[in-house]
């Protein structure tokens, strides 16, 4: 059995969705291996379940992080993500619940047993400060508090939003760390969210949309790098 | 773009669910992979999506299959199976719509869509007649015929089911294959499957479930290739 | 067991889907049964499950239609949709598959199947030429064929679209009745439908959105009216 | 808007599911109502979607309850059940989440919150200590604990099961009521039930697959009714 791998903080994550995939997912988590090692601050990279392994064998540094995981058993479950492939072949972490693969709260509840049980950090995703609430109590690893209402409409995650989820989950479960990552387009969105209490960010369409994806997620993980080192000074 | 591998008869199918991943189903694999050389016959082995680049690397000769793939498009889609992902890491088949995963209609309709344009072979199932007729007007390559009611029963598809099946679904396209694996757990049950008319067999718990794996797959395998051998002959 | 109440063309269907409930649903379906009534014309009114009796008692004419079941059969199934609950409270069709309750393709032959048992006529639902084919197959009663890309585009099918798939599943199985109802909003979009070898056609948003939905619910009808006693002449 | 019902206990829920329907559901309601008048006590009584008209209008005293809502609002939503037309048509109760209706998480948010505007109470079902306490968090004014990883093994929740969960919901949140209904086939099923701690409790098969299932239901009542007089008097 596999332990977690300790996650620190502030940390950053890159996730592609199903936009890269193959060599240009392959590349442009070599670039994100290379920032965490020069600058020395974790980085969760999520891929397509296929490409786990050319990426694993292709970093050392990065979290590899799958999007969706299924809380079976060794077993029937044709067609299903079983979580002892996935630890097997070096995944770190893994997204749950997110706003386009939503899942049934058994369903939930066993994928975060089963992760726990594999050593794979988990990161579940709500969508209302009430889902926020029953959630920090399945005490993932990390959670992602994005308004899907807000979907669609042009608008990040105000300020108020961030700050009263990372509350609310924070008094349930003081451990859990806070991603923010509703929206982040900038520099500054990543400054936002790191200011107003996230344990972390990170970005998709601000990077894989980008011109250059490479030199934006750089800029966005120096600027992370600027206030961790900010925060070591106080 | 790929270009689909040409699948010979009979061929056979080594389907290992979530039973085996990693070390063991690479250990198999490369058993099946050195059987599909030696009798220059076509094997399909299914992998969980982690395992596809090791399989890939360590293999020449079998249709590496994955359990599902999700008809989606570059872009969006958190947590699903990008079929460019699978057709760039060397996938060569998938199944759909297994009684364990099944699947919207409209759901089935675009993942055989993208596998036909990204070259991987199909290989969708039926759990009844009347839906053995509709999926068979979606032209998968290869078509399975179980009766899901029979499952946990303890009996296998009696021999009028596989040749009602067979029948239905080559009057309405003759160009799709016929694979009978329902209950397949002894050579006899390959032999039964191959000449009561289907073009391909194979196994899951019959295969991973036995004492020696290894050994009920080269066994079964052979009666393919002695059957396949006997046709040759006429 | 219940025979199916033949369904005669033109036909035209009102379908508030979960805008109307309760004693306003019951108000516009008074209205279309006394249409049906004074110009002998069918009419299907889709209601809630929980509204079936009421507006079940207080009209005569009109097809009580609901909005989906579910192919279950007596005995489990907690919160499920049972056939013969539906049958036995009077309801006399069901529509199946539409873009916003996709179903399983299994659940779907079996649904149509419970309905033909049961003497409910099945509208089902195709957003795709290739999901129109396998679903004409199944042989419901009534087909409506919309395409759910152009939905939120502000684009009704075009008389193509409508053309093909008319044309589509009659060559399959000519006794399924054609119904074309995308994006039907004015007097005009009914004739058109229909001129275009509909069978039937009828309205959502472009009835229970209007200023005065009785009304323009009695326009579209009597236009239907209209072109049936054209038909007649001829 | 309604306000709810408040609910006494001790309560006792005959849940038919898809077992009744029509006339069979409409009379053994009568005969719970019958028993809730002359007992002065809260029974709960679960109806199919279509039925509760009539039942509602045959009635005075059971609670009339559905086996699923959606949470949706007024507008789209073809064939999913609308919260307004139920409180609309007198609907008092409904389950969410059955082991047999999972529901995803953000789903089952929606549909508390609904209810919660209507006047509906909710009655959400949780088949393990973790999903009960996710789901204590969302504050259900029931709810049910059921380990569905029982469910077909003959054995119903062991004493220490239920005094858990009893124990783990109600320091979450002591408002909500427990009911514990598993495998409660017989008198001595409800005793044990109701002296382990639950606040109510019920059944299903032990009533609808008994040979008189209306004096079965009495002689079930009738103990819940005797171990409330004995707690008054104490």
């Amino acid at each position: 059995m596999n332990t977690k791998r300790k996650l620190r903080t502030p940390f950053f994550v890159v996730n592609p969705k199903a936009y890269l995939y193959g060599e240009k997912a392959l590349s442009l988590a070599q670039a994100a291996d290379a920032l965490a090692e020069k600058h020395d601050i974790d980085i969760l990279f999520t891929v397509q379940h296929v490409d786990v392994t050319k990426i694993r064998q292709a970093t050392e540094h990065i979290f590899i992080t799958v999007q969706h995981l299924d809380g079976i058993q060794v077993g029937r479950g044709m067609g299903y993500i079983l979580p002892e492939a996935l630890s097997e072949a070096g995944v770190d972490a893994t997204f749950l619940n997110h706003a386009e693969h939503q899942m049934e709260l058994g369903e939930l509840v066993k994928a975060i047993k089963r992760s726990d049980e594999l050593g794979i950090l988990t990161i579940a995703c709500a969508d209302s400060i009430e889902e926020a609430r029953a959630i920090a109590l399945l005490s993932p690893d990390v959670m992602v508090c994005e308004p899907t209402a807000l979907i669609g409409t042009g608008q990040a995650s105000d300020d108020s939003y961030k700050i009263e989820t990372n509350k609310v989950v924070r008094e349930i479960n003081p451990d859990i760390l806070m991603l923010q990552a509703a929206g982040i387009s900038s520099v500054k969105d990543v400054e936002d969210a790191l200011l107003t209490g996230a344990d972390g960010t990170g970005g998709t369409s601000g990077i894989v949309c980008a011109t250059d994806p490479a030199d934006i997620m750089r800029q966005m993980i120096e600027k992370v790098v600027e206030i961790k080192e900010g925060q070591a000074v106080k």
